[in-house]
C-alpha cells in the first residue's frame, strides 16, 4: 500500500523493534528489544497492545531470546523462556498461543533460525488476514462516506493494518475518498490516542467526538458505517468488545445505520453459546474517577455485549457473513 | 428537607455569599461578593452556573450593589450597574431576565430594601418551582428503583434542588431508598465533578459511569427511569439538553426505559416551532483534545436535541405531560 502505517513491530537486524505506544500521540518512540527481560516489561507496560500485535511480538521476543543458547540446553531454556514471557499477560490468548507455536517447532527443530522462521510466518499470515478483511471490508466503504468507529482495532493493535480499520486504509490506497469520526473511547481514549493518530497518519479524514455525540452526528450529520473490531464473538454472533459498542449497536438500530464486526475468524469462539455466558471485566474505579470525584462509587466494565440481532455483518478474512448460517458456512471454507 | 444540600448561593449580612463550583468536589469553598466586580468575576468564570441560579445570584448582587447608592442618582446607576453585570454572560437569558426585573421594580420604588426583597422574592420562586417538581417527579420513584441522569440538572444549578435532582432529593427525603447511575458527562464531566458530589452530599446511592456505560448497564443491571433537565423544550416538545441526551433517549426506547425530563415552565419557547430551528453551540476543540490528541480535527456540540417521540414526559412544577396536549394544558393553568 502506498500510505503510511505505523511501523507497529519490525524484525530487523535480528532484533525486535516495538513502536512505544504509551507515547501516542505525543512521541513516536521506538524501543528495541535486546533481552528477554524487555520483552516481558515491554508486554506488561502496554507499550505494545492488542491481542494479535503481542502474539507476533511475543514469538519475535522469543525467537531473539534464544539466539546464543547452545543446543544441548536448547528445548529446556525454550520452554522456561516462553513461560515467562507468558507471565507478562496471563490472560492474553494470543501471547499463549504464539509462544506455544514456538516452543512445539523449537522441539521438533531446535534451531534459532526455525525460530525466526516461524515468527516470521506468524507475523506474515496475520498481515494477509488483515489485508483480506481490508479487501472485503472495502466494499462497504462508497466514496463520499461517512464512517464511525470506536477503540482501537487498528494498525497499532494488529500489526499492519488492523482489522476495522483495514476496509479503510485499503479505499484510502485505492483513492477514494470518506470521512471518519472517531470516539474518544472512554475511558481509556484509545480512540482519541491511538484511532486518530494511526488514521491521520494515514491521510484519512478524521473527526474526533466524545462518546455521547454519535447519537447527534447520526441525527444531524449522517453516518453512512460503522465499523468496529471484537474482542470474541460468541457461537450464536454475539459480539464482545470495548465498552460502547452495544451503546453504537442501538444507535445505529435506530438511526438505520449499518453495524460492521471487522475480526480474524480466530475471534470465534464456538464453545460459548452466546454473549450472556462471557465474564465482563470490571477495571479500576480510578480510571473513571480520574481527578474529578475521588470518593464516588464507580462501575467500570471494561467490554460489553453486542447481542447479534443488532449486528448487520461480520467481516473476516474470508469474506462477509450477514447472519450465523452465512457465518458457518465462511468459517467451514 | 432534612437531608443536606449544597449552599449553592445565600444571601445573609446584606451579603451575596457563592459556593464556588469551579473547586468542587476536592474543596467546598465560598466566595463572598462584596463588589458589583465580584459579581461580575463570578458570573464569568462560572463560579455560579446553571440558568436559575445565575439569574437569582444577578438580582441579590445587583441589590447589593445599590446599598449605598444616593437617591438622586439611584435609577440611573441602577442601570448603568445592570447592564455592566448583564456583559459578564450575554447569552444568559435568566441574568438579563432577572437584572431587568430590579431596574423595572427600582424606576418605580428607587430603594435598596425593595430591591432585595424582588431578589428574595425571584429566589423563593425557584425554590418552590423546583419543590414542585420534586413533588410530582417523586412519584415516578419507586422504592428501591435505579435511575440514571446526566449532567447536572441539579441543586447546584438552580439555588436549592435542582430540576432533574428535585424528584431524587424529595424521596430521599421521605425515606425511599433508591440508587442513581451518574453519567459523567464528557467533555466538561458535569455529571462526575458536580451531580455525584451533590447527590452524595444528600446521602443518596450513586454509581458514576462513563458515558458509554449507560447501554451496558441498561442491558444489565436494569435502569427503571432516566430523569434530566434542558435548556430549551420547543413548541412541539422538543428538547434540547446538554450533549448526550439524545443518546440516552435512545437507549431508553431500545431498553423499554422511561425517559423524563424535568424543567421550570419558564424553559418552553413557544416562538420556536421545532428542534430543527435551533442553532447548537459548538464549542473549543481543546474541550475534547485534552492532552491526548494535539492536532487532531474535533467536532465538540455542547447540546442535542432529543425528538417529542422519545420523550415519555415532562416534568413541570404544575405537573407531568405525557404529550403536547397535556403540556399545553398544563401550562394554560
Amino acid at each position: 500500500m502506498n500510505i503510511s502505517l505505523p511501523e507497529t513491530l519490525t524484525w530487523q537486524n535480528e532484533h525486535l523493534r516495538l513502536l512505544d505506544q504509551r507515547q501516542l500521540p505525543q512521541e513516536t518512540a521506538y524501543l528495541d528489544i535486546n533481552t528477554l527481560d524487555d520483552a516481558w516489561h515491554a508486554i506488561q507496560t502496554l507499550t505494545v497492545r492488542g491481542a494479535p500485535a503481542i502474539g507476533v511480538a511475543a514469538a519475535y521476543a522469543l525467537a531473539e531470546s534464544m539466539r546464543d543458547v547452545a543446543s544441548d540446553n536448547f528445548v529446556t531454556q525454550l520452554k522456561e523462556n516462553a513461560e515467562y514471557l507468558k507471565s507478562a499477560r496471563p490472560t492474553a490468548v494470543n501471547l499463549a498461543w504464539a509462544t506455544n507455536r514456538l516452543v512445539e517447532l523449537g522441539t521438533d527443530q531446535p534451531s534459532y533460525a526455525a525460530l525466526v522462521e516461524e515468527a516470521e510466518q506468524i507475523h506474515a499470515a496475520d498481515l494477509n488476514i488483515c489485508q483480506s478483511i481490508g479487501k472485503h471490508g472495502a466494499t462497504l466503504i462508497q466514496p463520499g462516506a461517512n464512517l464511525l468507529t470506536h477503540c482501537n482495532a487498528g494498525s497499532l493493535a494488529v500489526s499492519r493494518f488492523g482489522t476495522a480499520t483495514a476496509p479503510m486504509y485499503y479505499q484510502r490506497n485505492a483513492g477514494v475518498p470518506f470521512h471518519v469520526y472517531v470516539d474518544e473511547t472512554r475511558p481509556l481514549y484509545q480512540g482519541a490516542r491511538l484511532t486518530a493518530w494511526e488514521l491521520e497518519q494515514a491521510g484519512i479524514d478524521v473527526t474526533l467526538i466524545c462518546d455521547n455525540m454519535a447519537a447527534t452526528v447520526m441525527a444531524t450529520k449522517g453516518v453512512d458505517l460503522v465499523i468496529v473490531g471484537t474482542d470474541r464473538v460468541t457461537a450464536n454472533g454475539d459480539v464482545v468488545n470495548k465498552i460502547g459498542t452495544l451503546n453504537l449497536a442501538v444507535l445505529c438500530q435506530h438511526f438505520g445505520v449499518p453495524f460492521y464486526v471487522a475480526c480474524p475468524s480466530s475471534t470465534f469462539d464456538a464453545h460459548t453459546p452466546s454473549g450472556d455466558q462471557v465474564v465482563i471485566e470490571e477495571r479500576a474505579a480510578d480510571e473513571v474517577r480520574q481527578q474529578h470525584a475521588a470518593q464516588v462509587n464507580v462501575y467500570n466494565p471494561a467490554f460489553d455485549v453486542t447481542p447479534n440481532s443488532l449486528v448487520t455483518g461480520i467481516i473476516t478474512e474470508y469474506g462477509i457473513a450477514h447472519d450465523n448460517v452465512e457465518l458457518r458456512k465462511l468459517l467451514a471454507g
